[in-house]
Formats: structure tokens, sequence, C-alpha cells
């Protein structure tokens, strides 16, 4: 229908007039509809923009030079609205052009009278330089002009591909190691504004070309979180089909509450918890589960169902309608714990904290002596946390002998495996949660050890039912009894929250994409380069390993000792001048962008920085680079 | 450098070969190395890939026609890499062209010699009917291929654009009202696996094909909340810059608890609560406040708030430390107020259900008849929650007679304006919330009345550090006191949560381009077509309203009462067919996939329709369909 390879039209003085595009170039679909309605004087070089209305399709040419007596224009890009973003062959390519050199008198003037019907379409021209800023002009569009504003879908697709722009560059740039991890400013000059980014609110709309630079400059100044050399979180990557994924979720733009509204979630929700627990080692993958906004919010879950499984008129009458209860976890392990006995009106001192051995892992013995102790002051043990994979040694807490004792006792075990959790989906690491099949309740996060974007958090239960009686409030305008399909896969009573954001897609689409061996892949690649971190630091000069030993996770703690305290003796000196290291080096990291590790105290021990590895972005180069970094910023300490 | 407009190949008989296309059309680009290498064999209307490696060019083109003694082919669509989407003007159409119609032979023997040292590049092709889809090739391409992998930045991109095409699309179809709502299936019927579509997790990874396969299915059997047609939660619509301002989030991929990997988030969350807190009406705008995952947890939060503010204690002691408890909430208002008083440990019992008008609106007189039965008792009231914009009727409490009260027993007073909060940006419509200033916290989520996409729910408190005094623990691995910035602006510790979500930016970024006055409208547009539908029913045939009056909020409650109920006297037949009516005409609703509205009974109030209007994209003709479609539908029940 459409010929792209070029048509012309005829030469003239410059400059060009609209009639001349339009007695020409514009009507050059027979069928009906070829309208071009140039607001500017086309001129070599411009843009034209034309708009096909009636075949959907959008066909964007230069004007590029004379030929013969014409000026011809030469199509640079073309879409079919329907399907495709660009042009699709079969529906504009397969028949012969016309107008490819010169119209006939008749062809031009039947051309002309199907324009003339046509006002609604129209063409634009511009001569920016950069084609998809010059194709729409945004500084005169607004929100309003978007869709559902009539005729905004050209504007709205237009816009949502320059934001795709933005963001595909950014991808792009932060797996290239050229690229900086954050340009670092101090939040007081960010709040007095940058040039031309100015994050106070107005009462009138600003123009799609300031969202746009707003856009941009957001992610500017922000972290590249997926950078190689973003070591600072348990949580980072860019995963290229998790992004798809929330992508897609945000578009769906619904909620978790009922089938109803999200049946495709709800059912990929219930399947992928089931994959799970079978992956735990539940029979059947049997029980229950939720994806929550977090893994504390997740160990909160874990708290509220035990104490609903051995008290649970504390649902109605509140919390003295039972004993005093305490929960152990360990001095390791992650605050959540604590706060979760501050939140559900335990009270964080009923919050016992258990003795770790030299690498972190909880030492079983002190558990059960806590536990006797407890009794003997007549407070009720009701709950045991054990990690797997705690947050700064890595440390995975030994859960067999745990759950020995909670069986003995008859306590809630708990496994919080936010962190470790993915070491599941290896062959070759899942044995360090050995007896995690024996937990009643285990909290999993996807959004970190398996690179799933933020958030993705999973609470799993062994007993089924037990979220529900715990949490459910039948709230009759949600979930009707009487709805014509099967109200069990109405999941959002079983929440603490009413809506609840889709996290599952995806992970699930991750895990179609990848399938299990490709979560295992990228586990075990971690573990090596933890190893490789290891194995190159623990002789070397100048670093102090802060635990002996392998690490079990990705986790690798250590103190970078710059020359000036080497030959230092142990002493209250040392120990403070070797606290302000590792804040020092992180300082100046952040200032120059290079890479970004954690650093921390712990117990008695001063800061020392943990690396952690989760981003399938990075390499040895990567891990080297960082110890050069740490040693090029922190030899003059 | 290239020329777009066409070139050609020499005309000989079907099929050609790769060595035709190589010696003839590859090795257009003299400056080093464009290059072909057809892994099909090109025929008429089959599409090629060019990829010009040097330039960063992509140039799609068609074998289109012969002319004269050549083939000739056609771009169809090209593309920058490296800044645009398309094709831009200069660097690739500024030149003149050559082997625009027979290039020489010393051209040719050039030009092949230039291909022949460059055979990394490539050429595709394909007969695909669809250009973007034949552009690459997904089904040998794997989430391994992509980023971070070698070389994977082409398919990176690609394979994001297609998923955007898909995107688009859905975008664009969800606002055509020739669209279905929904295409409803059973679970078991998703479950058993559509034609192509399949749940089920596995070990191996499937293609990117089958990965966008599972993007549109996903989407196609999934419910379009931003549908005009879409009534069926008080949370819908699809506003495009929220759209990209999710899209942004996800690749940013952060997590808010600290400055330090969230700098700019931060300071526009910091900003925007400002702003929110100066529209309730707070001096200067001070107080504090979160956007948390949803308004059940920032009710929650009003609560724990509450407790820690009265007695402090029960942070580390628990409940044991405080008496009985008692919260009041109306019995119109939402469960999650009763779900936090069982989670938080009060029990279920001492959320005390306060008496409402025939409107829905708290009756003052009843909250102190039982703040005094209470303190009888020997219980301790301790908090209110003032509904502002019931669930399902849309009632507005009196604010400021509760907050009288409030004042007078010495209670915490929280609005839960999770649904009515947006009508504060509205002049017209904001005297519904008069004295919502003397709260001591406000849910308010924007996420509703306010059009912003899922999640994004905000608690306001009017207390300065009462957040942080509550939900501190002082992570050391998180909050180290020792950065190089002024770690007041590291949040985390505030939260229940230690990850949390960024629910911000897409809220920001809609302020920043509707302005306050955007949603000003937006909001007294809703209430004006409810106020259509309101008049459109009260007094026509066949309706009867659940309440007297103009509704406060968008929401309108009725009956439909088909024609064979229309004679019947009042009583329990009656009241059991009416109940099943909504239930019925619902079903169909959703198996024809037309519309979707929500019905629930209230009371002993039979099961009737709740209609609301928070979308955008309503018109009065889309108001106009429902009813219709109700009458169509319910006609013969």
């Amino acid at each position: 229908m459409i010929d792209p390879t070029g048509f012309l039209i005829p030469k003239k003085k410059k400059p060009y007039t609209s009639s001349d595009v339009m007695a020409t170039v514009a009507p050059l679909n027979l069928n009906q509809s070829i309208i071009a309605l140039p607001h500017k004087t086309p001129a070599t070089g411009i843009t034209l923009r034309y708009k096909y209305q009636s075949a959907n399709l959008l066909l964007v040419a230069s004007v590029k030079q004379l030929v013969g007596d014409s000026l011809q224009l030469s199509p640079l890009a073309s879409r079919i609205k329907a399907e495709d973003m660009f042009c699709n062959s079969p529906p504009c390519c397969n028949d012969a052009g016309f107008l490819q050199k010169n119209n006939s008198l008749d062809e031009k003037s039947r051309m002309v009278g199907s324009f003339k019907e046509s006002a609604k379409n129209q063409l634009t021209c511009d001569n920016s330089e950069r084609f998809t800023r010059a194709e729409t002009d945004f500084s005169n569009l607004f929100a309003r002009d978007l869709l559902p504003a009539k005729n905004g879908e050209e504007q709205t697709i237009q816009f949502l591909l320059e934001v795709v722009e933005i963001l595909t560059n950014y991808v792009r740039k932060t797996f290239d190691r050229s690229t900086k991890v954050l340009d670092f400013h101090h939040p007081h000059q960010l709040l007095e504004g940058m040039e031309g980014f100015n994050l106070e609110l107005s009462d009138q709309p600003e123009s799609l070309e300031q969202i746009l630079v707003d856009c941009r400059d957001t992610l500017k100044y922000g972290v590249r979180t997926g950078h190689p050399r973003f070591f600072n979180q348990l949580s980072s990557g860019l995963d290229i089909i998790g992004l798809a994924g929330e992508w897609l979720t945000s578009t769906a733009n619904t909620n978790m509450f009922t089938y109803e509204i999200a049946p495709v979630f709800v059912l990929m929700e219930q399947l992928t918890l089931k994959k799970m627990r079978e992956i735990i080692g539940w029979p059947n993958g049997d029980g229950d589960g939720l994806f929550s906004p977090g893994g504390a919010i997740s160990n909160m879950y874990s708290v509220m169902v035990a104490r609903y499984k051995y008290f649970p008129e504390v649902k109605t009458k509140g919390m003295s309608a039972a004993p005093r209860l305490v929960l152990f976890t360990s001095e390791h392990s992650h605050y959540s714990i604590k706060k979760a006995g501050a939140v559900l009106g335990f009270g964080k001192e009923n919050v016992i904290l258990l003795k770790t051995d030299e690498r972190g892992r909880v030492i079983p013995a002190d558990l059960e002596a806590k536990i006797i102790d407890a009794k003997q002051k007549g407070h009720v043990p009701l709950f045991v946390n054990a990690t797997a994979g705690t947050t700064v040694y890595g440390a995975f807490d030994p859960i067999n002998d745990i759950a020995d004792i909670c069986e003995k006792y008859n306590l809630w075990l708990h496994v919080d495996g936010a962190w470790g959790g993915g070491l599941l989906m290896s062959r070759k690491h899942r044995h360090k949660l050995n007896g995690i099949e024996r937990a009643n309740s285990v909290t999993w996060n996807p959004h970190k050890m398996m690179g799933v974007p933020l958030q993705c958090s999973a609470i799993l239960v062994r007993e089924k039912g037990i979220l529900q009686g715990c949490n459910s409030m039948c709230a009759g305008y949600l979930f009707q009894p009487d709805k014509q399909y099967d109200v069990n896969y109405d999941t959002g009573d079983k929440a603490i929250q009413c809506g609840r954001h889709v996290d599952i897609f995806k992970f699930w689409l991750m895990w179609k994409a990848k399938g299990t061996i490709g979560f295992e892949q990228h586990i075990d690649r971690c573990l090596e380069l933890s190893e490789y971190l290891y194995n190159k630091i623990k002789n070397r000069e100048g670093y102090e390993m802060v635990f002996e030993g392998q690490p079990q996770h990705t986790n690798v703690c250590f103190w970078y000792i710059p020359p000036s305290l080497r030959g230092m003796p142990s002493g209250d000196e040392r120990r403070e001048k070797l606290h302000r290291v590792a804040p020092k080096i992180k300082a100046m990291m952040m200032e120059c962008g290079t890479t970004m590790v954690g650093y921390q105290p712990q117990g008695d021990k001063v800061n020392f920085f943990r690396m952690v590895v989760s981003n399938h972005a990075v390499t040895k180069s990567d891990i080297d680079f960082l110890i050069d970094e740490i040693e090029r910023l922190g030899n003059d300490l």
C-alpha cells in the first residue's frame, strides 16, 4: 500500500511551503487518507513525520536531496501501530510503490483529492538532530495530552518510547564498567536543586519534556545497583528478564487479593510457592505461603503464625490471653525478629538472643540452656528462628540441631533464609541448609541471592490453612462467597495487607527463562567468586579476616589495614584508628563513584568490610578492581 | 554514510543465495564494515536485517521488487543504537547514497573486500510476518544471551523493545472500548494450560520467544484494570506518567532504607510527604511519614504509633506492660483496623465497632458512650479511627466531632483517608474532611482516588520522631552513624520493613506532570461522573438506592431489581432472590468481559452493587454502558 523507498516533491526554490508538501508528498496512499500537514517549511535534512491514519502506519521521512527537478524524501523509520513497533513488511511493503520517481498528473490529482478529505491527519516537521526527540515535540505536550485524551494515542506511545530509550540507555550503561556506580551528592545539594532538576512540586503541570528530563536526572543522581562493581547490598544486579517482568507488572497494575482481578498472577504465585516448598523438602510441596513486602514482614508472619498455632485466642483477646511468651534468635540474626517482637506485642526483651560461635552460627547448647532458663522463670518459649545466611557473616545456623531442640520442647521452628534460601537451588551448596524441611516456616527472598528485582520475598508455612486462620477477617466487599469461581483462590484474607503488590510475575518469568538450573548456575558462580576473593586476600599483606576459614555464603568479611597501622601493636589506639578506616575508604569510594561495598561493626569488632556477591554481572576482574580500589584509597590513611 | 532509500542486487532466478547478497547488498557502507550474512535465502517480501557495526546503526530492509535487472531492497526501519531508538537523519541520511541503482564493478569489488574483513558482523533474514519478531530470532536466544553476557547488548535491547511493544499495545487497547475488560477463565482452565501458555516451572530454560509469548498471554488472561469500564476496585485506571514512573522505578531497582543507595528517592519521599502534610493542614507541614505497602499497613502503623505514644514500654516489655487497651472504629470502616488489633496483640474483640447513621457515618454520641463504657469496665481507650471515605458507602465520618471527643478523653485520633484522602486536593470537596488537621495520624493512598499505580500508600504522623522511636532497632550493618553524609536521611529504621519498595517516584512524577491542579481536576471529574450516575438511576425504574441522598464520594450503591421482582412484596423471599441478583449479573459481566463492578452485602442489606469511579478514562458514556449492561444481563433474572 505504501512505498517506503522514497518519494519526490517538485524541485523549487526553498523554502517549500505547506502546500508544496500537501500537494505532492502527503497524499501518498491511494487507499484513503495519507495526509501531510507540515507546520514548518521542510528543507533538506529536515525530518518529516507522516501519519497514515487509515493504515495505522507511521512513516518518518527526511527531506533528503534534489533529484532531477524534485526533492527526494527518504523514509527513516516506519511503524505499524496496530502490532509492531517498526514497520512490517507485508502490510506496507508488498505492493509495488508509486510516486516513486515522478507521479503522473492523474495520480497526483487523485491523491490531493484524497488528502483534502482527511483533514484530521497530520504531519509535523522538525529539524532536531536526534530523531526520537525530534519526532515529537514534548515541550508543548502535557500529561493531559496523553491517553485517555482524545487522539492521545500517538503522543502516549511516543512518550513511552522516549522513556524506554532513557531506560534502555541506563540498562546498557549499567553493565558498562566505564560508567560510574554513582554520582554522589549530599542531600543539601540535591535539595537545593541541580541544574534543570528541581525536586519541588508545584500547582501547575510541567511539560512532558521536563518530565523526561526529570526521568534522566533521577537516574543520573541515583545509584546503579546493577553495576558489576556495586557490592553494597545483599540485593544487587539487574536481571533483564526480571526487569521485563516488572515492566509488565506495572502495566498490568493490579492487586493480588482476589482471583477476580489477578487470575494469572494468583495462580503463578500458587504454583511457584508450591515449587519452593518442594525444594525445601516438605512432602508433596504441601503447605501455604505468600509473597510479602520484604523479609522483615515475612519473618513477622512467621512469629504471628507461631503465636496463632499455640495461642489462637490471642487473635481475639490479645496478648493478655497468653502467658509471657519468649522468642529465640541468634545475636547475628537479622533485626527484623526483634522488630517483630516489638510490633506484635511480645516486647523486644522477650526476644532472647543466642550466642554464636566465632563463625556467627548459633550454639545449640545455648539455645537449650536459654529455653530451660525461660521455663524456670515461668515464661513460655514459643518460637526459634534459625538463620540460613546471616546478614553480615553469611553464617548458616545448624538447623538439624536446632530442630531437635524445638521438637524436644515443642517450639515453632522458623528458618530465616531471606539471604541464604537461594542456596537451596544449588546441589553443591544446599547441604548448608540441611534440616530446613523440619522447619514450620521459612523466609526466602528471591530478590537477594537469586537476583530477582526488588521486591520479592516469600513466607512459606508447612501447615496448610494456618495463614488463613491467623489473619482472616472475612471482609464482605472483597471476599464474597457467592462468586462464580472457586473462591479458595482468593488469597487476600491470608495477608496482613489488603491490597498486595504483584511480586510474583518477574520471579515466575525468570524461572521460566532460566530454569531451575539457571538459578543453580547463578548461585554456584557467585559462591565461586567469593571463594576467589577469600583466597586472594586471606594471606595478602594488609588484610585481616574477621573470622577464620572459608565463608559459608558469599559474605567475605575483612579489615583492610593501611600501611600506617600495620606495625602498630593491638590495643585501643589501633582499634580506634582501624574503626575509622572502612568508613573513610567507603566515603572516598562513593565520592569517586567507582565501587561500593558495605562495612559495619559487629559485637566488639570494629568496622570491617562485608563483601557480598549476588550480581550475575560480577567477574573476577571486578573483585580484583575492588581490592585495587581499597588499596588505592586506603594506602595513605 | 548510508543511504536508506533502497539499494539493488542483480536480478536473477530465485532463490537468491547468500553470496548474491554478500556480493552486492551487504557491503553497502564504504567507511568500514557493512556486512550481510544471510542465513536464509532472501526472496521478495522477505525481511533482511543489516547490522552496521561501525556506525552503531541497524538498518532493516525488505527484498522488495525487481527494478530493471536488479532486485530492489527497501529499508523499513533503522536505528542508531548509541542514542536513538530509530534512525537519526544526520548520521545515516545526509550523504548521497550509492549502490542505488547499479554499482560499478569497482565499487562492488571494493565492498566485497570490506565485507570479508568483518566476519563478526551479520545479517539475518526471516520471512516472519511481524517485523519486530523477525528482526531478532528469539527462538534461539535464551536469558543467558542477554546482558551481562558478552555481546549481549543488542539482544538485550531488542528483547526489551519487543516487551515494550507488547506493553504499549496493551496500553493502547486498554483505552479502546472495543477491547474486553477481561477474558475470563476458571482457575482449573488456566491451571490445565491454555494453548501455548503453561504456568508450570521447569528445570530447563525456555527460549526468549516463549518468554515473549508468556508475557503476551499473561496480559491476555488478566484483567484490564485501566479499562474505562472497569469499576470493580477503588484502584483503577492506568496513568501513563505513573506507568513511566514505575518502569523507571523497576529499572533503578533500589531500596528505600538508606540515602546511600536511594538518594533521589529518599528526598522525593521527604518532600512529597511534607507537601501532603501541608495539604492536611499541619503547621508548616511538620511531622513525619512513610510510604508503606498499602493502606492496611498504614493503618497498622497508626495503631502502633498510638500505642508507643501512650505506652512506650510496650516496645520493650510487650502488651503485658499495658492495661487492656481498646480501639474504636466504625462498623463501616475498613477491616484493616480490626486486623491491626489482631496482629499487634490487642485482640480483635478490643476493637470496638461504632454505630453509623444510615449514610454510613459514625455517630459521635455512640463513640462517647462506648468510651465511657470501656472506662467503666476498667479498659483503657487508646485510639479512634475516623474514616474519610468508607470502602462501601464512601462515607466521611464527622472528623471534628470525633476530634472533640478524642481531645476530651485524650485519645489518639487517626483518620483513615486511604480512599477519601484524595479529596483534600479538591477545593470543592475537601470540606468533607474538615477537622483532619486535628488528627494525630492520617492514612492516604494516592493509588486509589488519585490514580497513581499500585502501590502507593502514605502514613502521615503529626508528631515528629515518633515513628523512629516506635520502630528503630539501630541495625549496625545498615544505619552506620559514621557515614560521610547526614544520616538523618536514612529513613529505614522508622519502618517495620527492612528493605522498602520505591513507591514514591511514580507519584512524584505524576505530581510534577499534572500539578496540584491536575489532581484536583481529576477528583472533581470523578465526583461529577458519580453524581451523573446517581441522578440517572435514583428515580429510574428497576433501581433502588441503598442509602438516600447524594453520595459523599464516588461510591454509588444500588440494587438492580429485575422485572420479575418488581411487583413482589418485601419479605424473605424477595430478599433471598434479590441477594442473588448482583452475583448473577456480575458473573455474566465477567463471562462477557464487557465491564466489571463490585457488589457485596452490608450489615442486614442483601447484595447490592457498589459503583466507584477513580479512573480518569471514564466518561458518561461508560456510565451509560454500565447501566445498559446491567439491564441487558439482569432483565430476565
